[in-house]
C-alpha cells in the first residue's frame, strides 16, 4: 500500500506506522484529528511528501469530522482545524502546504457536501500527483547517475517519506529502473534512525545494495573514496539554504571537501521562495530523543540537550537541485524552477 | 578511584565498568586474563591512556597467574599473554605500549618473585604517570582555552579513558582549576555512545556545564556559532595523521571549515612516530553495534553494516597537539614531542 491514503469504505486516514519499523509493519487507522495529529508528531508518518499528503488528509477528516450544520461553520472548523494540524510541525512546508491547498479547494462549495467531497478529491489528488511527480524527479535525477554509483544519503527520503517512489531514493529506483547499478549508504540519522530503520527497509525490500552506516562516518567513507555522490531530501527550501534532517550540513561540508557531488531532490512545493533562512523557525524537539533508545537509558536524566530537528545547508554547499521540474544548477535563480523546464 | 587498578589484598585488577555508565557504578574485579580480555573487547575499560594501564596490570596478573616452575617458563607464559592481551584492540598503540613497557621491566629479574614484583611495580607506575602526565598535560592545553570558551569534544577522552583526571577533559579540568569559565558541547558519539554514557556522566560529576547533541549536529552548532574550540582525544598518532574514535575526522573537517581550532590531547606515548597513517590496521567492529541498542532492534537483521571504531585525521586538519611535554604546532615535527620543552 502507500504510505499515507484514504480508506474510502471507513472514512478514514490509513498509513504505515513507520515508528514500529523494521520489527513490525503495521498499518494503522485515524478516524480523528486527534490520531492524525498524534501520528505526526511522534513520527509515525514522516518526510516532506507525506506531509504534504497528510496536511490534505487531515482537512478532508476534519471536512468529514466537522458537526457544523452551515457551509460556514464547517468552514471555520476545518480551516481552525488545519491550524491545529500545521502547528505539529513548524518547519514543515509540505505539511501547511497541503492543509491550505484542501482548504483552498473547498472554498468553491456551495454546500456541507460539497465541501466533504471537494476536500477528499483535492486530498487524493495531492497523493496521487506526488507519486506522479516523484516518477518524473526520479527520471531526471537517474542522469546524473552513473552505472556503477555508490550514493551516500541521510534519514529518509524514500518511499516512506512521501506517498510512494520517494525523492532522494526514487531517484535511485529510476536509475536502477534504467538498469543501472546503483548501491547505497545509508546513514543512521540519529537521533530518531530514521536511516537505519526505514531506508535500509525500504531498499532491501527493493533488493537495492545497501550499507549503514552512522552519521559520523560519512567524512571517513569519502575520504576512504567509497562515496560517489551524495543525495538528500529538503523540507524546506529558502532562497539561501535547503532545510532538512539535522546532519545534512555536516554532510554537505565534507562532501564540499572531497570534491564529491550534493544533489538535493524536493519536489516542487518544498520551495518556500519567498523566504530567507533567517527567517525559519528550526523545530527543537525532546531531550528524551538522546537520553533514552526505546526504554534503554543513554545518558544522564538531568543532562542539558540541544535537539534541533533541522539544519540549513547554504546554497554554495548545492551541487544541483533535482525536481519534477528538472535539474537546476548553481546559481539557483528560483523563480526558474516553477516552470518544467 | 581510579578508572583501573591493582587491589592489593585480592591480588586482581580492579575497574570501573564503564558500559553500565551513567545508569549504574558498578567496579569489577578481574583475576583472570579471560576476564581482562573480556572486559577490554567489551569496552568495561576503554581509551588510549587507560589501555596502556589495562595492558601492564595485564602482565602483572598475568605472571601472578603463571603456574611456570622457572623463570624461562614464565618469561613464555607472560609474552605469549601479552599477544593476546595486545590482540583484543589491535588499533589502540597505548594497549601493546603498556604491555611491552612491563614485558620489558620483568626482563631484569633474576627469579620468579622478581619477576612478579617487577612486573606489578611497573604497571603501578605506568598508572601513576599517566595521572601525573595528565595533569602536566592539562596545564598546557589550559593555556589554549580563554575565560567563557565552549568546546566540542568526541567520544571520551576524560578521567574514565585515563586512569584520573583525562586529556581532552584533563585540560578543560585544569582551565576551570585556573578560575576558567568552560562549557562544553558532548557529542553522543555512535555506535557505543561514549559521549552521551560517559562524558556527560563524568562532566556532571564535576559540576561542568555540558550539552549533549548528536555527532552529526558538530557543524551546525559550528555554523551557529556555539563552538570556539574543539579538543578530541588520540588512539594512535603516526608520522602524517591522527587516529581517533570514528568521527573524529569528520568533525575536523567542519572545523576547518569555520576556522575552529582543533587540538588533540594526547600523552606521548599515543605517537607511533615509525609509522605512516596507511601502515595502521583500523579495527572493524561487530554489525549488531549498529543494528541494536541493548536489546532493541533498530535496523534490519540483515542489513550489511560499516562499522570501523576509529578513523585517521590528517595532520593538515590539526591546529595544536597537546601532551604533557607541551603544545605542538604544525608543522609537527614528531621527533621534538618526545623531549620535554
Amino acid at each position: 500500500m502507500r504510505t499515507i491514503d484514504w480508506d474510502i469504505k471507513k472514512n478514514c486516514i490509513v498509513m504505515i506506522d513507520q515508528t514500529l519499523l523494521p520489527r513490525e509493519y503495521k498499518v494503522i487507522e485515524c478516524s480523528t484529528i486527534d490520531c492524525l495529529c498524534e501520528a505526526i508528531i511522534k513520527l509515525r508518518v514522516r518526510g516532506a511528501p507525506a506531509l504534504g499528503a497528510a496536511g490534505g488528509f487531515g482537512v478532508a477528516l476534519a471536512a468529514h469530522e466537522s458537526k457544523a450544520s452551515t457551509l460556514d461553520g464547517m468552514m471555520k472548523d476545518i480551516e481552525a482545524t488545519g491550524q491545529t494540524i500545521i502547528s505539529t510541525r513548524p518547519t514543515a512546508v509540505n505539511l501547511s502546504w497541503g492543509v491550505k491547498r484542501v482548504l483552498n479547494a473547498v472554498e468553491d462549495a456551495r454546500n456541507i457536501k460539497e465541501a466533504r467531497l471537494f476536500a477528499l478529491d483535492e486530498a487524493k489528488a495531492i497523493a496521487d500527483e506526488d507519486v506522479e511527480k516523484n516518477k518524473e524527479l526520479g527520471e531526471y535525477g537517474a542522469m546524473l547517475l552513473e552505472n556503477g554509483d555508490t550514493v551516500m544519503t541521510h534519514c529518509n527520503a524514500g518511499r516512506l517519506a512521501c506517498v510512494d517512489w520517494g525523492t532522494a531514493l526514487g531517484v535511485i529506483r529510476s536509475a536502477r529502473a534504467q538498469g543501472k547499478d546503483i548501491k547505497v549508504i545509508s546513514c543512521e540519522t540519529r537521533p530518531l534512525n530514521q536511516g537505519s530503520r526505514i531506508t535500509t527497509w525500504e531498499l532491501m525490500q527493493d533488493k537495492i545494495p545497501v550499507t549503514l552506516i552512522t552519521d559520523s562516518m560519512s567524512g571517513h567513507v569519502m575520504r576512504m573514496g567509497m562515496v560517489d555522490k551524495v543525495i538528500v531530501g529538503a523540507d524546506r527550501i529558502t532562497q539561501d539554504a535547503v532545510f532538512n534532517k539535522i546532519g545534512t550540513y555536516t554532510h554537505s561540508v565534507v562532501a564540499k571537501e572531497h570534491d564529491i557531488p550534493f544533489y538535493v531532490a524536493a519536489p516542487v512545493s518544498t520551495f518556500d521562495f519567498e523566504r530567507m533562512e533567517d527567517e525559519i523557525e528550526i523545530e527543537l524537539r525532546k531531550s528524551e530523543e538522546l537520553k533514552f533508545f526505546g526504554s534503554h537509558q543513554i545518558a544522564p536524566l538531568d543532562v542539558e540537550v540541544y535537539n534541533p530537528a533541522f539544519d540549513a545547508t547554504p546554497m554554495e554547499n548545492v551541487s544541483a537541485i533535482i525536481t519534477e521540474n528538472g535539474v537546476f544548477y548553481p546559481p539557483f535563480l528560483l523563480e526558474e524552477v516553477k516552470i518544467k523546464i
